[in-house]
């Protein structure tokens, strides 16, 4: 099938001739509606006329960022990874992904589950809402899917062909390359305005700390320990009182264990740090550092307990060695996974200050002074994890780090 | 093209539709010989009647281990990854591989260069030769090879385009994997009869020696630096008084820059055992440890002077970081590939001693006492490499351990 971007009246067209969207809805009128904010995306809903609560998302991507125009270029190919990680994940732990329907790579196309009682996490977070299973859920998905995509499972070869299928989604990688590890640490056009910033020519004469993004960088573009997300930031994560959801895996890629886990405790931090500057709730901020924690001490504790259930495998041949040193041997590797984690929290946590990605809950704090104020504290949380991640030994000084900065 | 196994009579007729090894040869008459020990390969020499000087060899893989027979099939696609090894380090630096006349992926053939004047560098060395040109050679070869391949000097996208050229040498991979990090370290069917031997006993519980080379073995999985020969032994390199040539390099991937270099330096080192229990030839025992230095140390300087004359490239952005910071980041990189080096060297020495793939100047020593205590050496340095790798700081180091080793 021929590449074809469709628009409101050409996306009911295409599913009537899908017979899994087709079977879904039985005889129902259909209505399709475009919905999100769609920076790079064009995102459809479809709905039954008969039964609104029967609904489909139908994503499309178009050969350039949508926000800005066909004058930047995008490869649509990015779609054909979203839609691997997301079929994959599924496969490994169905509860965490939205279903997906129909996929079409020719057509840059998916059509999945549409999550009609989630918010986008990070808006949740801002409001100060609770979410009770959110450290239970996402410790899960995320121990599931990186380790059984990592040669801690897979045999060789089906870990080869794992990469096989995640190795060319080169232009998201390369962005990340960018945008996450290079250009937000330096004077550059894509970040914002920051010629008179006095923090931001710090920053960018701190080669103390630009040498050790270095390093996680290097370690981003060539390890590949696992399926990762490659961009799980509480925007990617649909949420509610019951159920987490990730979605948009667009830069997927097998690296390095720490870097999704990293992103994901940055985000957090930052919405610690928008509490402290702006609403000043404790207990808000008590559970935003439990749920740190959980999330943390959980990961680890599943990650490790995946570990043990799971046969030999490309690492470890049967009876290479005795059971006391395999355990040592893995405590000794989730600490290090840990600790990798904690890095890359730095590298986002500080990306988000200058480069062109800003969060919400920093970048989006309207008095001056304030959001001056949450940006010097995000920084001191960077640096003091970056400076420390190598012999960081437990999540409690992580809270510490968290807590102290001001 | 259907692959179909060439033999001595069906190889002329295939050449003849070769244009490139015709313009070669000319309007000479052709004889075809088989040669070598084709373990794997089903090797020929093509050779001019009228001028024995003008030859060719011709190399073809059997969908199974030629040594062992149809019964233990082994994929024939390990042809395509030494096809395009060859090709990528001629593309590199023509001086150090045998040029490649025709290559043919669909009938897993190449026909190279023949090296009529070169013996295999294992022999050489069993036999005392010094070669003067070796530790430049080889370590432009693998600094040169190494750079050029690597995100160090590759953008982004090329990085990814050459892993996917080689990522698929699953089986070969998984070879390495078991024989040089699993098997040879345990009780294994493989191995040469270990059952009454007290040593293999000791190094099999030696659960802190084996938990180094689990180490080692995670980071031959999941690292994927550079272009690898991989199974760069002193067998692997064909070489005369002036000229140094790489072979055989079927085990290609892109994998951690310390593996060939720990491979040839272990190499080196059981030659220099060999030298020490048998010959006693002291002044050979200075030439190799001379060599060992010189190849190491010239290699990182190489390396280093290629980095500093490339381009900006995937890790190093123009203008992220000052010149000064830069030298010091490349210096502490090298280093740690110097280390992983020694590493990688304990496991290829003491895979050796009880694994499948003995080497000639260790297993091949007659006398049943002088071998116990070269495999005895070779172990107690392996050991001392192992323990002492991450902290390893100059290649006097390895040389002590090297010969304080009895």
């Amino acid at each position: 099938m021929n590449y074809k971007k469709l628009d409101k009246s050409t996306v009911l067209d295409y599913i009537s001739d899908v017979k899994s969207v087709m079977n879904y809805f039985g005889q129902d009128e259909l209505q399709a509606d475009e919905i999100g904010d769609g920076n790079l995306n064009y995102v459809y809903k479809i709905t039954s006329l008969q039964d609104p609560k029967k609904a489909l998302i139908l994503k499309q991507a178009v050969p350039y960022l949508r926000c800005v125009g066909e004058e930047f270029p995008l490869g649509r190919e990015r779609m054909n990874y979203e839609i691997r990680a997301l079929q994959k994940f599924y496969a490994i732990f169905p509860s965490f992904v939205p279903k997906v329907h129909h996929a079409n790579e020719d057509m840059s196309l998916v059509i999945m589950e549409y999550l009609d009682s989630h918010i986008i996490m990070r808006k949740g977070l801002l409001n100060k809402v609770e979410y009770k299973n959110f450290s239970e859920q996402m410790s899960t998905f995320m121990a599931a899917t990186l380790f059984y995509t990592s040669s801690l499972h897979l045999s060789s070869s089906d870990k080869r062909a794992l990469i096989d299928r995640f190795n060319s989604n080169v232009e998201l990688c390369k962005l990340s390359e960018d945008l996450v590890f290079s250009f937000a640490f330096m004077e550059h056009e894509t970040n914002i305005n920051t010629k008179d910033d006095e923090c931001a020519k710090k920053l960018f004469l701190d080669v103390e700390f630009k040498e050790k993004i270095l390093e996680l960088k290097y370690k981003f573009m060539t390890q590949n320990d696992a399926l990762l997300h490659g961009d799980l930031h509480t925007g990617s994560i649909m949420i509610n009182d019951s159920e987490t959801c990730v979605i948009d895996p667009e830069f997927a890629f097998v690296g390095p264990f720490g870097f999704d886990i990293g992103v994901l405790l940055a985000n957090l931090v930052s919405s610690y740090v928008y509490h402290s500057v702006v609403t000043k709730d404790d207990a808000y901020k008590e559970w935003l550092l439990l749920s740190i924690k959980e999330f943390l001490s959980k990961f680890q504790a599943k990650f490790l307990n995946f570990w043990s259930e799971s046969a030999s495998s490309a690492l470890l041949v049967d009876g290479y060695l005795d059971n006391a040193t395999i355990e040592l041997y893995k405590v000794k590797f989730i600490k290090e996974i840990f600790r990798d984690s904690v890095g890359f929290a730095a590298c986002e946590l500080s990306r988000r200050v200058y480069g062109v990605a800003g969060v919400e809950e920093i970048r989006g704090i309207e008095d001056v002074n304030l959001r001056a104020e949450a940006e010097g504290i995000v920084l001191k949380i960077a640096r003091e994890f970056l400076m420390s991640y190598k012999n960081i030994q437990n999540c409690d000084e992580i809270l510490e780090i968290v807590k102290d900065a001001r």
